[in-house]
């Protein structure tokens, strides 16, 4: 066996703690040496919890760490351009949480970086590693259901999150729907115009907050394919997460995940629990699959399975559903950038 | 009980002598006395095969009938207006196949008839009785899932019909979706805008035609939620009807309906047959029950459950959707009529 | 097309009056000609609803109509084997509900009598012609699944009926399992020995009446495979009709039907309307599917698809089942008769 | 947060491996310090994939460590009741695979020296643990579906072992019943009757080697419930692990486990991917879970979730289906012990 990669996390909040436990217990082939955070008990804590050896005092102090070959970035958003660009000029390897950030010039300083520096790049847009959203990408890649004509994707969360998160969260499509447009990409490649209509249906708070709760947004893509994407801030039955592809020889459409599979028939209907609540449990298999793709791809060195590229084409589309929402019509990708 | 409605019909196509049958086998409430059709072969062989008792020359010597009460008109569409004013003349009460004319100002005349003569019009949007979409309804009328914020509406036929028949079709908005905008309106009311995207993803020769072979159409409703319609002229699998309502308080899903609910274990799948082809098959009860529900309606002097006015809105918002298509921009309904 | 088959009916209960209207919906192939009941109410009141030109005083009356073919005999059980004797003897074909009698020497004296005459006999199990048992069968038949190893069928109505029937029905073997020992022979053949455990879980006045209410019996067949049937007099869902067979190269199962194809999720549970209530919604289908099969028969001279023969064969099963049950031991088939 | 529990584990095959891997990630609670396997080798490959710190020559040289407190035992099934007596002995609490024994006279010795050291047993029915199953059990508990009438067990490996294994396995009611019986008294309580009818329908050498592959159980439980319990050794289509409970007020089903929740649609079927294909996929998660309600019970003294007799008892039920099924006679549990 190979030796195995060194890894330094700077980040250790609610996903950074998600992806040290994935490291420490992918034993064979790499290992989590270092944990940093601002908040230095939540490094210390995480640390004792996944048995990571060590903690330092700060990001700079992670990446003087010269027995390491790579960076996971979980850290806030705002940093991820910033710390991005310092652990390519320190010839760290990079797994970076999206988004890279909401501007372009940050993004493109950064994947700038990066391709100067040489070392490589994973943006972390987990949904891709999902088991349904890859037997899909399957389905379409192996000819099963033919040329794609539709991508019908719903996306709902549980529950808005606090207002005062709505604030700063830089709008619906920056922080919800970007995971489908990434999504969108994934399954059925570029896109070439957006038309996208919001409402305030969920909580009139959301609309004083200057956001929108509802959306509904149409993609031409590329290669002449329409996409539909909905989101919403709030289904009362749980994480609602389900892609449909549509072409020329079939269909392949997922369903939610439940906790389990068991029907309840009474006198009043036949029932099953409410699907799994919320992301960390629905989507919890896919950080492990992600983190261990961007592993076997610093191993073998074969291309990363989610590009800097990747990181910033979503970026853009959500640009121009924003323009396209607020000025009430369709919006060519070209425009953006 | 009540004496039986005696009822005449014109028109013993495919949809007629569905109707036809229908209505001879509603022994306790109604008679079908008279039947036409301008293939006088075609008439004799409904009269034979379902047991009328007599067949007439034309549609004149139906409406000199004085013992009816209704007409029932399944003749060509072109037809429709015309007969409905004529009938309306005649004092009879009338079901007529959808869609009334694809002109407003023949629409107009025809419901303006019918008002000046007091007499009955009910429009056949069928897909209205169909239990899966009556079940919706419900959900919706109940409060079972809050107040709706999301229509959307799966609609593909199982292939094309002839070119031919394309080139006379009115086109995919007015020939095909807009049994979608009649169900968006019976679950989600009056429509305030439309955005239409389409395509030619299915065979070049509807877009040589003049048509298109797939939409995606975002509704705004009056109400402020927001609806999404999709169309394909071909899905290989079958006749595609399903439609989603995602409110509040929850979300009502219909899924397709099938010959059998046998699911095939085997080495390579978990499978089961195909959905019922066409909506011969999947709306056939719904045509018993709309048919009922004209007699009851007409017995009972209550109202008609789909007017003319719902004959005539889904042609305003397939006008807009055409705009919007064409202009690729977001089209008021009140910019159209 | 070929002259209409003429038909007599006796008895206008409930089964009765279904396939009155069923045969009067079929124009084309047969004219039911004649009513009769001991209940002469009964017998004007269906003939006028499904538009039945005749009745008569009794079944010897009608019997004695030479323009009648075949009898449809759906009179009360203990009248089903001397009408077959008398219609045999008439030269009329005959349709005869299950069962033809509880008693072996009825049950021959009856098949005995048809063969003299030289007449064909078809015995009403209906279940046979449902959708999904007839998928079953044809995974079977064709290959599909490979050689059945396993049947399991889950047959429970509703809700027990009154104990006053309960005391006159025969048991519950012949008066309910009896359907699913045909159902068993129909899919996997003739059966060898049977084990049979009951218990009175549903309603103790039904084991006071001298019944069981709830029953699990193991069918060894003759080709050795091996069945399961399990009865309850009380599911609170509905009707529960569900059939699975296992074998060597996959399985086949059939779920139950429901009255739409919607979920509802909500913040309590994902569920869907309780399937169809009882056997007359449940396996209204089949009522049409048998009659019909019945008059091709007839008019083709083909096989009747089900013999004296498969209306016996359920009756020793359940006469075997009885035994096994009170006595405790597996019964061999041969033991009976 | 108290210390954590020093644990040793005997046996580094497949089933010790699962275990070693998790007792290593429940880094808050537990610590794996030793692993023993008379495959020095394969203990050592182990303890190097999963971070063990140390490997000991043999079992006694494991009890010898003072520092361990439970041993988790995972080796060979005629070492489980000697190894539990040492263990005992050595005052360690302990985790042992099922089954203890296939005699009784082992087990009750061990649940002798178990007793009288003092010390807790947990014997590792892990199903028991999988979220449909405990599902089900929280509807029986719960009141959900009310009094319990009937327990349907499928239970299906996807292939059967070879031939040498069948040879020494104990026989289909020891080695895969076993854990059914075990589901069934988990479910429904404790077992009056069997009656058990078994095939040789898989493969003949099965037969040949003196055991069957195909079995169907009737259970009489205490109460009056009634059970049956079908068993095959080979599924084409993949593990096939289902459960139905019918009770007074509904009934609890569950469907098997698939990879994803994607349907694909094309011109010949609505199909998804096979189940899950066999245990260590399709009860993973159960592994996880059993071994941390062990911990959990030791931390808090709380009762053991699956006890010594709780292992006796499936052995005993196990016997009478093998006398049942040998005699084809229905056997009393009182019959064996």
């Amino acid at each position: 066996m190979s030796e195995r990669i060194r890894v330094g996390l700077v980040g250790t909040g609610r996903i950074g703690q998600i992806h040290a436990r994935t490291l420490t217990q992918m034993v064979d082939s790499v290992e989590l040496a270092v944990l940093t955070d601002v908040n230095q008990e939540s490094a210390r804590a995480c640390a004792a919890a996944c048995g990571v050896p060590k903690v330092v005092g700060d990001y700079r102090a992670l990446l003087d760490d010269s027995t390491l070959q790579a960076v996971v970035i979980c850290s806030s958003t705002d940093t991820h351009a910033p710390f991005i660009v310092q652990a390519a000029q320190a010839g760290k390897h990079i797994f970076c949480e999206k988004p890279i950030a909401a501007d372009l010039d940050k993004i493109d300083a950064a994947l700038d970086a990066v391709e100067r520096a040489g070392v490589r790049l994973m943006v972390a847009f987990n949904r891709r590693f999902d088991a349904n959203h890859q037997r899909i990408k399957k389905a379409i890649d192996s000819g099963e259901i033919g040329t794609p004509h539709r991508l019908h994707v719903v996306s709902r969360d549980p529950s808005p999150p606090p207002i005062d998160y709505i604030r700063v969260s830089g709008g619906l499509f920056f922080d919800m729907t970007i995971h489908d447009f990434d999504m969108a990409r994934f399954l059925l490649g570029d896109v070439d115009e957006v038309y996208a209509a919001g409402g305030v249906l969920v909580d009139p708070r959301i609309g004083e907050a200057g956001d929108i709760d509802t959306a509904v947004v149409t993609l031409k893509f590329k290669n002449g394919a329409l996409g539909t994407i909905e989101n919403s801030r709030q289904a009362v039955y749980g994480y609602d997460q389900r892609v449909e592809v549509f072409g020329s020889k079939g269909a392949a459409r997922s369903d939610n995940l439940y906790p389990n599979a068991v029907t309840i028939s009474t006198g009043q209907s036949v029932a099953r629990d409410l699907p799994l609540n919320f992301f960390l449990e629905r989507y919890l298999d896919s950080y492990r699959t992600e983190m261990e793709a961007f592993i076997r791809s610093l191993a073998d060195g074969a291309p990363m399975p989610v590009t800097g590229f990747d990181g910033r084409a979503p970026v853009v589309i959500a640009m121009a559903a924003l323009t396209s929402c607020r000025e009430n019509r369709p919006v060519k990708i070209a425009e953006i950038g």
